[in-house]
């Protein structure tokens, strides 16, 4: 009797992704555009995925608003695939839920949880580390095993984790403590220590395991979702989905689950991984053309150290300008000096106000 | 008797004005273009003057390849009125051939000269400048006479015109010498000293007198003319006048004959007068909101000392920029650095290579 469970991928695609703002938009957050390479993020995390599992046993969790974007564009993903959140919520209840929904189908499996909205380069390193992880919990393991990846520079824009010094089997780590993104200070200090890695925010798990632990730790959320659970397949499912999601707790599965469990591990990996969270991160991505980074057409002259995100028709000329990133739409064109991007936020909440259509 | 001449105008509306990019074009050079006001350049020297002249009276030199463009932004304006040059001159061959066309429909007649591409605020202190030269000179005196407009700051991007320290007559001095564009310094000396105006390029003579004098100090050009002359209203005017012109020798009007004219005037006048050499200055016409000075759409945040000119259809957003000038048109965005905007000029060329059709 083979007894190794399936293992079935599980997509958060439910982001507002705002600070792409004027690629981004309301209706189409940072997974569904195209920032990186060929293709959505979205459609990139399908595509590496998929080398390793069939369509059947992908699944993708997003706003009720987003499905048609989903299938439009994962055609090959079965429609029942696309798991909906009524209203968005932070990550626990939104793997809550979608890993109730899977194990409706697949009662006994493991589960990688991946967010839609990642870059990763060197994708046989990738799935390696998730068959790895997979065996691990096949061997007779229990808990949650996260993805970490070793720090190539002392990063302030992720999060770390903390591991024991020696592994426990191959790359395999028991972690000592999630950490906060640090100053510059601090990550100097753990890139010297060693045993940090950056925080992939992929991590792999039994689906009943996991269902247990929200249970135990988020009492509230458990309850909850056992009430969906028992409506799921029924003509009650819509109703009882929306009446009750609603009052999940807003919590991410970081500080509601993995801070607290005693039963988590880190697979140690090395594959280019970056959550790209604002346009700098964009830019390393880009065309270098005299410390310019481009997409599009540009012609810069005497100017240094910008990223240019050019899509709308018109060509870009820059003259003597420096450290600004510009971003160019069909109806939007930002123009924001480098560090102040995280800020865009802002610029959208007054766009609310303002140019309502432009969100 | 009434030996009062009559008053004819004529604009020059022949430059290039390839400071503008991308608003101006080749085929649509800074004249031809709205930059500050309702209407044109061109458009706005016409409607000052004609409160003062009738369209019969009215004439408009330009290159022969915007002959529409006016006739098509002028459509009171007789077509005879349109003085075309086979091809792009100075202004001392612009202003020959003005003159000689206009003489031959009114051979005795005062000619203010106009360039088409001037800011003029306070219209009628200009009329009433223009009545006061007009008489000047009707009333037995012989000369050019040019108007200076009183300083009211150290400005380094205008020449400079130094007068007696009385007037002859009235707001009219004699001119002692033209100066050219002054560095910083010098331009404080010229304010304290107290005899230095603006040259606004504006000036006033009698046809006759002024081809005389381009015979008299540029023999070469006015040779030139005379053949030019002798075929005008024959079936050869237009074969002579391409044959001939073309060799007219490339020189201004104010090296040509204004420096070395003994019976050279000036009038004084405070009109607001401003040849509008940059994007900067047109900058100082747009509404300024919060340090910023916005023409269109645009959506500023901890951004100052901007120039925003949006004529297309994105709405703009900045956040954190300074002392950008930013001018975005249909097929093409200019960002530039305020202090390099003199240098747009050598975007053009770039252009020429990569991306012609945007010229």
């Amino acid at each position: 009797m083979n007894n190794k469970k399936p293992l079935i991928a599980l997509i958060m695609a439910g982001g507002k992704g705002e600070r792409f703002w004027p690629k981004s938009r309301e209706n189409l957050p940072k997974q569904f555009i195209s920032l990186v390479g060929e293709g959505s993020m979205l459609q990139q995390t399908v595509a590496r995925i998929d080398q390793l599992l069939p369509f059947e046993r992908i699944f993708v969790i997003t706003g009720k608003r987003y499905q048609d974007l989903v299938a439009q564009q994962l055609p090959k993903l079965p429609l029942e695939n696309i798991i909906l959140e009524p209203t968005g919520m932070d990550t626990a209840p939104c793997i809550g839920l979608g890993v109730s929904k899977i194990k409706k189908l697949f009662n006994n499996c493991n589960i990688v949880i991946l967010p839609a909205d990642h870059v990763i380069q060197d994708v046989e390193k990738f799935l390696q580390t998730i068959r790895f992880s997979d065996d691990f919990l096949n061997n007779g393991h229990e808990g949650i095993l996260t993805i970490g990846i070793e720090p190539d520079r002392p990063e302030t824009g992720y999060g770390y984790i903390k591991v024991e010094d020696h592994p426990c089997e191959n790359e395999i780590y028991r972690v000592r403590r999630f950490v906060e993104k640090p100053d510059s200070n601090l990550a100097e200090t753990y890139i010297s220590e060693g045993n940090y890695f950056w925080n992939s925010g992929i991590f792999i798990t039994d689906a009943n395991y996991i269902l247990k632990r929200i249970d135990e730790f988020l009492p509230e959320l458990g309850s909850i979702l056992k009430k969906i659970d028992s409506a799921m397949g029924t003509t009650q499912e819509e109703s009882v989905l929306a009446e009750q999601y609603k009052n999940c707790p807003r919590i991410s599965i970081d500080y509601g689950v993995m801070q607290r469990e005693e039963k988590i591990f880190m697979i140690k990996s090395s594959f280019i991984w970056d959550d790209v969270g604002n346009w700098n991160s964009v830019g390393e991505y880009l065309k270098n053309e005299n410390s310019n980074r481009i997409l599009g057409e540009a012609l810069l002259r005497d100017s240094h150290n910008n990223i240019v995100f050019n899509e709308g028709k018109a060509v870009l000329v820059g003259l003597g300008i420096e450290d600004l990133v510009i971003v160019n739409t069909a109806d939007a064109i930002l123009i924001a000096k480098k560090d102040r991007v995280q800020e865009i936020k802002k610029i959208t909440e007054q766009l609310k106000v303002e140019h309502e259509e432009l969100l």
